[in-house]
């Protein structure tokens, strides 16, 4: 998948230009510097980048960027390296361009319920922040990942079934293209019809039209209340049934989680996780009234035990809800744990909601056909599942791959997306032909417009030709 | 305003093709026919179409995209006529193509939320047919706009402050492109990050980029218990910190609209109507439970008076309901009925909503100064007003317009947007530049890119050169 694509060397006269537009402490060729910006999360290979460098505002992005376009110099834009797919890769070296140090807080707007922020500001930094007006950015990957990073790729995680995917959370941003010039996009207005909806063309295009240099965005009240539940089920039909049921009686939940009966089984191994060894869903509401959450809950309840829950616990109690929800926070650590000496790819794949039943149904059958161990994790409310397959050696790597492979197919058999939230960075691309057809040539269009040079992210989104 | 562009005439040849493609019942020339679609609701002068012309189909659409394409005829789309910008108004003849017979319904995924629609049904019309699904489409611009023209304009409305505007609720669309090209955008996957938003590009490009043949929306469960609030206040400032203040509760209103003083006074004319005349706050709330209802209203009862509410008044019955909500819900209807003989003219800006108090300010002020009649209405919520200017003569006319001109360079210094929900059409091409700078030029390009000819509703969203 490596591009067949040619770019000019990052040469001396290259580094001296990069110094005098950020400042020798902003550039850095040292082997520890270009080691820590080469791979991310996941389970691609490792690429240097010739230089990293650190810009601190959006006017030296631009200058820098300007630089890199008028000599066809690859730039790979770079968050905390906490993606999944390969990213923030820099795939064809160049210039490593990390936003580690734009981490400011702009402004808080905190009458508008918005904030002002540059991009290397990690999510749950910025809501620490955040805590003292009340108001919090609600899309939550999981780790620490960047602000810059999550739009970058349009990032989702637990709560995306109320509060939206980063996109839905997203109203202006600062953007620099690849020919150096400085654009904003959208509107401080939480309403707009003003032309083209430029703002999400950059969103989710995983630096490879722009780079995001400043983003305001939407923030949500902390919530007064909240309560958990979670339920087991003798079957993942069942257990479905009961996320589709919760999402139709307009409750609203701020996450609805499923675990299979594996997973269930392997979380409980360890002590004090008592989940059983069957499927579990977790839900967590979020209100402004205590009297809300007690009602919910009694509506909650009637409908797993109309669909044969198992066991069924709640708790509007703050240490009590933590405790219940500990085991799915930290089921990624606990599964690591249980597999030492392993390594772990994660598939990530969406369907809309009525299909899952039958892409969990194929995994599983895929699974026992294949003889290999995984793991089934999803945000079941937004039709996403995440299976997590553990290796230890190229031929279970391969195996893994493989199976992602067909539930990828099933998946956009099925109507669904072969990446929910990961994006494609390396690994998806080679699925956009069948997901998106002849709109695929319209990206591809686009791209080549906004960036004739291929500069930006390159080897990304895109499949090579012959591929 | 009128584009420089020049384009080929429809010729009888042409029409023959047409007649060959569509059945010659979805071809007209007929004067009652044209002039039909010369106009849509706005204060915009008509212009006829050569032809009008009934896709039945998208492949027919793309069929009739290519002809058109291929001979530089202009195409402008249309879906019912309630644009309120002249946005559907043929400005360079042509062919007026009509997406009247295309209201159909494809296929309801009432487990999934959603349902797939042609471009030409009502969305009052939709909802009928969805309710015994339990489900319904949110947006609701208050005319039975079709569901192409929503999304073509990013329609928004009252409902918006919970729902979102059409753009949220919309997840996969078939596109014809300008050059006959039929692709499909989005996923019916709620989560999606494969590669770039097409979906967001096509919703809000008012049939300049392509057009919509099919739209998969999203559906939400109609609600089991709503209530209705309305509170008056004696300052402006202090309605719409009480709209601050709601929003911040956490309480997610699913409506939240002031009218001005003057406003009420005018509504309060008529038998029936007691809003006394000064500024009065419109709250809705849905719920699940019947609880949640009460006790919210026990808090936003508790906001109102803390906010020195002249008069708080609410409900969850029903009946009750309607009632209250009848003068806002018919105001335009009444500012009508008291106007005889007058035209109306409608703004539309929105801004952050801190902005709020200065922008109505502002109003009130040039109005003043002016020496005008204007009535204020918004979606306070979502910091969005329409200033509505009866006029009876081109002089009224013009004065409204003047300051229109203010008001959006008002709403632009606050970082709001010249169009918070009618879209670009005509008559905000001319705001364009100060809102979005260079960002105007990157749409350019992609008009350029995706419809290189110009033929897709030309005269809209972009000044024209020397304008």
């Amino acid at each position: 998948m490596i591009s067949t694509q040619t770019f000019a060397p990052v040469t001396p006269a290259i580094i001296d230009q990069l110094k005098h537009i950020l400042g020798a402490e902003n550039v850095s060729t040292a082997k520890a510097d270009v080691d820590l910006h080469a791979k991310d999360q996941s389970q691609h290979e490792a690429h240097p980048a010739e230089v990293v460098i650190w810009p601190m505002s959006g006017q030296q992005t631009a200058d820098v960027l300007k630089l890199a376009n008028d000599h066809h110099i690859a730039v790979t834009p770079w968050g905390v390296g906490t993606g999944l797919e390969g990213n923030s890769i820099p795939l064809h070296g160049g210039i490593l361009m990390s936003f580690e140090r734009m981490n400011q807080i702009v402004e808080v707007h905190a009458d508008d319920f918005q904030v002002t922020v540059q991009p290397g500001i990690g999510h749950k930094d910025l809501n620490e922040k955040l805590a003292r007006y009340g108001l919090f950015f609600a899309p939550d990957p999981g780790a620490n990942a960047t602000v810059g990073g999550m739009l970058a790729n349009n990032a989702a995680g637990i709560r995306t079934v109320k509060y939206g995917a980063s996109k839905d959370n997203v109203l202006k941003m600062q953007v620099v293209l690849a020919d150096g010039r400085l654009i904003h996009v959208g509107s401080r207005s939480v309403k707009q019809s003003a032309g083209y909806d430029l703002l999400h063309l950059f969103v989710g295009s995983e630096g490879t039209l722009g780079v995001i240099t400043e983003a305001t965005l939407k923030l949500v009240p902390v919530p007064q209340f909240m309560s958990a539940v979670l339920a087991s089920f003798s079957t993942i039909a069942s257990a479905v049934e009961t996320v589709v049921a919760v999402r139709g009686s307009g409750l609203d939940p701020a996450a609805l989680e499923l675990v299979d009966g594996a997973h269930s089984k392997m979380l409980s191994s360890v002590d004090g996780v008592e989940l059983g060894d069957q499927p579990v869903v977790f839900m967590e509401f979020h209100a402004a009234q205590e009297a809300t959450l007690a009602a919910g809950l009694e509506i909650v309840q009637e409908i797993c035990e109309e669909m044969g829950a198992l066991w069924f616990k709640s708790t509007t109690d703050t240490a009590e809800r933590k405790r219940l929800w500990h085991a799915r926070h930290h089921s990624y650590e606990i599964m690591v744990r249980m597999h030492p000496d392993k390594q772990f790819f994660i598939n990530d794949v969406a369907v809309p909601i009525s299909a899952y039943p039958e892409l969990i149904g194929y995994v599983e059958q895929i699974r026992d056909e294949h003889g290999v161990t995984c793991y089934m994790i999803g945000h079941a409310g937004d039709g996403n599942i995440h299976v997590e397959f553990p290796f230890a050696n190229e031929a279970q790597h391969q195996k893994a791959m493989e199976m992602n492979g067909l539930i990828v197919q099933k998946a956009l058999s099925l109507g669904g997306t072969c990446t929910g939230e990961h994006g494609v960075g390396i690994g998806k691309a080679k699925y956009l032909p069948a997901e998106h057809g002849e709109a695929l040539d319209v990206m591809r269009d686009i791209k080549q417009l906004l960036d004739p040079n291929g500069i930006l992210n390159p080897g990304k989104i895109f499949p090579e030709s012959g591929h």
